[in-house]
């Protein structure tokens, strides 16, 4: 959250968590490259969020067009993946482009104050819109979802994308249950996914990522509901590494696999999930575990033989054809070029 | 290893790799209850052989009817689904069981020699069975074989089972390549399979569990080769937690699966996989991760808020259908009755 007196921007340090609840402020440009790239601040959503104040506070310090491209290109290349990041870093661009330099950084400001607040009233649209899905799931016991890795509040702001139909049951009295898998390398299931909906009194159960198909195989799974990093013109699904499997093992047992994601997330230029640019990441992510020790300082652990290598890619792509729907903030659609644009179309009437 | 003049059965600690190499000894029918049950010793083969000593010892320390009833029950309750465990204690009082008491240690030792003996010979003989099938997937670079968990020398003796057709692909000057998946949450795959393919000098690069689909997709699989704790008489394969999803998804890529065991991991009286008992263990094995501390000690740390729970199956079954061929020491056959019932007939021809 952006703070105007301080002049700088609070996020919780997801790296921290759960050993932690540590509040980082970023100030300047350098701060919140690095809070990106080593996901202090994560999820498609809020990376977006945070690289366009990141560009506003690069002008606020140096209000040129020099600053402005740099900034953005700085920014922009600090994680490929989430389409987010470019698109809002677009939508500041544009709204200081017809105005002089000296009133770049208060249109700065106000676009990724919009940005956000935007994001917020998405994922809560998104909650209503996926409500009735799981709504018609619910039987004599609870609603049991599968979700992968951190699409909650952490992830964006209040509501989360995966989360918010979630919440919004939960608060409806609807009785839900969430299998939390693992979602290895990072942890983000079993760290983060668990913190939340421990904090929200949501019940929840953790797996590690290998046990997701004996779990549907048991019958245990009602549905399966992830975010999205981006997602393409044509309905396919890029997400955390894993979801793909899960969305093949959900077909096979013949489980609804939803996607929950704002408009934001989709990249319309892009026509298949194959053209989405995945983030390879260290190997050290695989090789080793990074946890909090007895003075909650984070450590890395190896896991592994010296000398081990590793392949870690950070997400993975579902074809739309595996995706039962797409839950956004205009509503839900299959997972088609033409579901897509129809829902573009209905985002027009709000904003 | 037996060691006759010491009295004791010499074992690697695999809770202490990949840290430190580190031999532990027992001598008495507590310590290898203990060493099942807290995974120092695992791998179905293994766990077989292991039982076999024990009672084998036990016997040594008290050579009565209730000692021989009493140490096979108890070893034979210390983990419920390798078949090994339950087939290599019978077959130590079948050994037994038409002499007297006095006689019984030296029968049930001699048993427990040729069981290790018979294992070892029966995983070459896979090995060899298995050769062809990597052969044919030989092409212009390496075959790219994709395993789960630790099925090799240390879960076994020498050659592994599903490791014998790469040893020895790799012995013969066949291009191999062992895509090793970390298999969550004991780490079995980047902490002891690493560890073995290391030190044979296999190329091998490990992955997250999650990543398996991602890499198939990728066309960066030529096939998935797995052991099985207990394979059930119409081909249905048990094995580690995630097995079942990469058979999925090899299907899925049209990727062959193939299971490695010996016939001692079949349960002949086991009609389909559905009835065979899958282990549920602590949830603390996924809620914490356990490694060497700096003085090679091994320490336990959370990954999760505190209140967390977890559900932690420790196998998963494999449908027959999804299993391409099964690889035994008496060749390799379609995973049906037919083909397993064949098997077990030519292994009368060898033994």
């Amino acid at each position: 959250v952006y703070d105007a007196t301080a002049g700088c921007v609070r996020i919780i340090d997801q790296t921290r968590l759960p050993g932690r609840l540590v509040l980082a402020e970023l100030r300047a440009l350098p701060d919140f490259c690095r809070a990106i790239v080593d996901m202090q601040v994560r999820g498609a959503p809020l990376i977006g969020i945070a690289a366009a104040y990141g560009l506003a506070l690069a002008l606020r310090d140096s209000s040129t067009p020099q600053t402005l491209a740099m900034a953005a290109a700085q920014l922009n290349a600090t994680r490929p993946t989430a389409v987010n990041l470019s698109w809002a870093l677009q939508r500041v661009k544009h709204a200081v482009e017809d105005a002089s330099p000296p009133h770049w950084p208060a249109l700065a400001l106000a676009e990724a104050a919009a940005i956000a607040q935007e994001e917020i009233d998405a994922c809560r649209r998104i909650g209503e819109a996926g409500l009735p899905l799981l709504e018609s799931l619910a039987g004599r016991g609870p609603v049991n979802i599968l979700t992968h890795c951190n699409a909650g509040r952490l992830a964006t702001l209040e509501w989360g994308t995966a989360t918010a139909p979630i919440y919004l049951a939960h608060q409806r009295g609807v009785p839900v249950h969430v299998w939390v898998s693992e979602t290895r390398p990072r942890n983000q299931g079993v760290g983060l996914t668990a913190w939340e909906l421990q904090e929200a009194g949501i019940p929840y159960t953790v797996i590690a990522d290998n046990a997701a198909g004996a779990l549907m195989q048991a019958g245990r799974v009602h549905c399966v509901l992830v975010g999205s990093d981006r997602t393409a013109a044509n309905g396919d699904v890029c997400n955390k590494i894993g979801t793909y499997m899960k969305a093949v093992l959900a077909r096979e047992h013949r489980i609804p696999f939803y996607a929950a994601l704002p408009l934001s997330t989709v990249d319309w230029d892009c026509t298949d999930g194959g053209r989405i640019p995945i983030e390879e990441r260290a190997e050290s992510e695989v090789l080793a575990v990074s946890l909090c020790d007895g003075q909650g300082e984070a450590v890395s652990r190896p896991l592994s033989v010296a000398g081990a290598r590793a392949w870690n890619p950070a997400f993975d792509v579902t074809p739309a054809a595996l995706v039962t729907a797409i839950i956004t903030e205009a509503g839900v659609a299959p997972a088609t070029p033409e579901g897509l644009s129809r829902l573009r179309g209905r985002r027009g009437d709000h904003s």
